[in-house]
């Protein structure tokens, strides 16, 4: 069944109350670490905008960046509210009812105020952190950025304050009549797989597979 | 690059004008068919939600459903104007500049007014069409709804009306000075990936792994 974990505040409560809120962090920061993307929700005159990214988690702070350019961040500069969510599918649920079909996932939210970071050192934190977001160990293997590219690289932090997770790792769920019934029931994982490196045209054949590429490969 | 494409509205309009509107539309439903979850974003006492779900595209509407206690059906039973994305995650692009890293993706947003599906045909197309969108058929395989099921079930639609995708298909892109530099750029896919089936305890063995779940299987 379904879990609600969530530091409690007007707008994190759930229905049922949270009993475990370490183990509720510990989740949030465990999907936010193992998501390749999130979804950033903000309001802009009254309407809601959904937006993938590309994030970081550092300690208790969520970074993201993007164009400059966008409505996202244009309406983020004035520090604006933002959800960020990040949702893990674990397994499919298919259950002998149509109605009890469901999924394993572990899903975390976090509220906040967003803001731009402007301090240089903070900036290059959040940089590495992204860089290494997805492929750990990247930033050391990459070339760094320049000061142009650091000064056209507009950062956002969403401090990691208010939260919930909800975690389904349960299993088929039927109505107690339908377990008779001759009809295959069961979970089907899912996960993310990495799929074999194309290296980049031209690029010289002396030069191997990374460190960083290998692990992610390694681990998905 | 990454390519706008949207059906132009003060909501949708992006930087570039879209030139393949036809096109723009086939890819918001390709990206809503193929996409496990979606991501709904709506409006609550100003702050923003994002709240992953189950969703299924039945021409041009989406439709969705969950717990009628939730916070965000409880905000659509009044019509409330929501935003689901839906995103794709194709490779992941390393480039040989950090600044460069990026991946290919493919998202898909609809912007409408949520309503309650109370008709009751249109209920059964949606309860169909949810139960196969991650397994095409298997409807016909279950035990379809009872009377109170389906009137347990709170099923939301949206219309497909304002609508914009954005695509990156694209490869490394770095700075001209860049190439040459002894660092691995490539693109690196990714994808979901089923795993084997786990039977539900107690299922009888000569229930055989059905035609939708196999075929999840082979194309996952």
């Amino acid at each position: 069944m379904p879990n609600n974990h969530t530091a409690s505040t007007p707008r994190t409560e759930v229905k049922r109350i949270p009993d475990r809120a370490r183990y509720d962090r510990d989740v949030v920061n465990a999907v936010f670490d193992e998501a390749l993307i999130c979804h950033v929700g903000f309001v802009v005159n009254d309407s809601p905008f959904v937006i993938p990214t590309i994030h970081a988690r550092v300690g208790d702070v969520l970074y993201f960046h993007g164009s400059p350019a966008s409505r996202m961040l244009r309406s983020m500069k004035k520090g604006a509210e933002v959800t960020v969510t990040a949702t893990l599918v674990d397994a499919i649920i298919a259950a002998r009812s149509a109605f009890h079909h469901s999924m394993r996932y572990r899903a975390a939210m976090v509220f906040g105020q967003a803001r731009v970071v402007e301090d240089s050192e903070e900036r290059l934190i959040a940089l590495e952190a992204i860089t290494n977001a997805v492929l750990p160990g990247r930033w050391s293997e990459a070339r760094l950025p320049t000061r142009k590219e650091d000064k056209g690289a507009l950062l956002i932090a969403v401090p990691i304050e208010e939260y919930s997770a909800k975690v389904n790792d349960g299993n088929v769920g039927d109505e107690p009549e339908d377990y008779d019934l001759p009809i295959w029931a069961g979970v089907i994982p899912v996960s993310i797989t990495a799929g074999t490196p194309i290296p980049d045209d031209g690029l010289a054949e002396a030069i191997e597979i990374p460190e960083s590429v290998q692990r992610f490969i390694g681990t998905h």
